[in-house]
């Protein structure tokens, strides 16, 4: 993971400081699965809303750390991880035993909720109310968003409107919060928090495009089998929306109220990747990423805004 | 549940308008479940915590409506209750279907992550910065407490120092808290903020201990069997801890590694029960009991400080 910042300097070493103040965190307060969380903090990965947060700092006025409040936000989607696992009942993520495998679900929603109070109280402690309350507001967000999408499961709503309010409540407003705060909390002037804030609404816009794309393009395993976790579980993202737009005879009788089988699921994946949804899809994504990089070519010229262009322009080719 | 508050004016009518708060948040920003939510504040008991805050509030020289920070407290409160029931599988919490058997765990997990952010953010909409802290410190603790206190199920801890050092962090920390912060939002003189944040510490533990007590006390159904929850899940509260004090020999062997069966249970509650172990933990309850009134005693006279004593006495009393 340390490869996707190579060229951006003293990246690393920010976000070393800040999984270093996460793990202080998780040490206090006689958090007693305080090692299993630590293991989680290392095997994690890129820290992209961290290093937004501090890459936007730099169009500050008022240089400030914001170590304590990148971490609040990284704590944060700690816990959102180890609730998803006590969710799905995954044993492992990214090659480390979920809380939940090791310990118990209990143990599991209890140390998310226990990590939740924690990013609070950092947020609250390290940022201005104002930013405090918007993470809160993000977090509720995110619940709720996640509740209607669960609730939807199986029944392949087929409205790429819904589907763009979906991913706008998620990771485009945590990407846009992230660039927000760090602009707010160093006293940016108004015009660069907006562009920053834009700029991070249209990243994760993108961003999420492309990983629902790439959810049908990638395939694991010593069969070659699509990935298609989206399909499986229900989930209809935009490629297949646009598919079914595309090609409704085809696709619609494939789609049933309960979880497809592994033949119907390579069906479904062909149906999809032979629509030109896929292109489709990636244009949408596209002219989202254009959108970002013209947010982003309206800050000062200089290194600050340079590195945010390449992490940007880097995330979004998905090259790492 | 009203007649608890029989005799103490106005406290009936500040706790609906804190419930209608409370209704009016979870009916807000498209949260999918809150017809269910709703119903479970409907069923909700007391009020115990909002009345403390808003009772503590009488003793403030600038008044304030503290109906906003009342509720943040008591969805706080509801939101680890929805928790707790995806943890022990319960399928009905006060007669009512709980959330993870109407819909399912993850939607419950959810469900209680997205209570957890609006208590936050409307704490940290209602209240000093100090006391929306207290409270995300006071969450943590919570958590940390209860996965201890799962960790060392079966292994039947018999300290009585531990034990009084957990209840201190949970139901005598809540206590406190509500006392505390009504006190401090409305800017009450140090001395009775003190004297309230004392009383409600001594009136959780009292609470918590006979609460403790019950639990071998009451018994339910047909067949009259003792409730004796705490035994059944491994949880070593004062009684047993007294009662093992009294009577290792008869005690200790009936404690195996396991859950017990309902002749093992019966057997440990006749033994903790003619150990003399209850008069005891009785006697540690009334000392707090005690000591609560004294701190209550400090305070002006006046109905604030008869309807604050009132309630206490007959919260301890336990006839309601």
């Amino acid at each position: 993971m340390t490869d996707f910042w190579n060229g951006i300097p003293d990246i690393t070493a920010r976000l070393d400081a800040v999984r270093a103040r996460m793990k202080s965190v998780v040490g206090s307060d006689r958090f007693p699965l305080a090692e299993a969380v630590e293991r989680l903090i290392d095997a994690n990965g890129k820290m992209l809303r961290p290093a937004f947060l501090i890459m936007a700092g730099r169009f500050g006025r008022r240089p400030k750390d914001l170590t304590d409040l990148a971490a609040s936000i990284e704590l944060l989607h700690i816990a959102t991880l180890i609730h998803d696992d006590v969710i799905d009942e995954a044993d492992t993520r990214r090659g480390i035993p979920t809380i939940h495998s090791l310990y118990s679900p209990k143990e599991a929603v209890l140390a998310g909720d226990w990590l939740f109070s924690r990013c609070f109280r950092l947020a609250s402690d390290s940022s201005s109310p104002g930013n405090a309350r918007l993470l809160a507001a993000l977090i509720g967000a995110l619940c709720s968003e996640e509740i209607h999408q669960d609730l939807d499961r199986f029944r392949w709503p087929r409205s790429a409107r819904n589907y763009l309010r979906k991913i706008a409540g998620k990771t485009a407003a945590l990407f846009s919060l992230a660039l927000r705060a760090g602009a707010v909390e160093t006293k940016a002037s108004s015009a660069n928090i907006a562009a920053l804030t834009r700029a991070g609404y249209a990243a994760g816009m993108a961003f999420q495009i492309m990983d629902d794309v790439l959810d049908y393009e990638s395939s694991s395993g010593d069969m070659r089998k699509p990935v298609a976790k989206d399909v499986r579980e229900g989930l209809c993202t935009l490629p297949l929306i646009l598919a079914i737009r595309a090609d409704p005879e085809r696709i619609l009788p494939r789609l049933g109220p309960g979880k497809p089988d592994e033949r119907a699921v390579a069906s479904i994946v062909d149906a999809v990747r032979e629509s030109g949804a896929m292109e489709s899809a990636k244009a949408v994504a596209s002219a989202y990423t254009a959108r970002a990089m013209r947010e982003l070519s309206r800050l000062p010229k200089g290194s600050a805004s340079d590195d945010l262009r390449a992490t940007v322009e880097r995330l979004l080719s998905r090259t790492y």
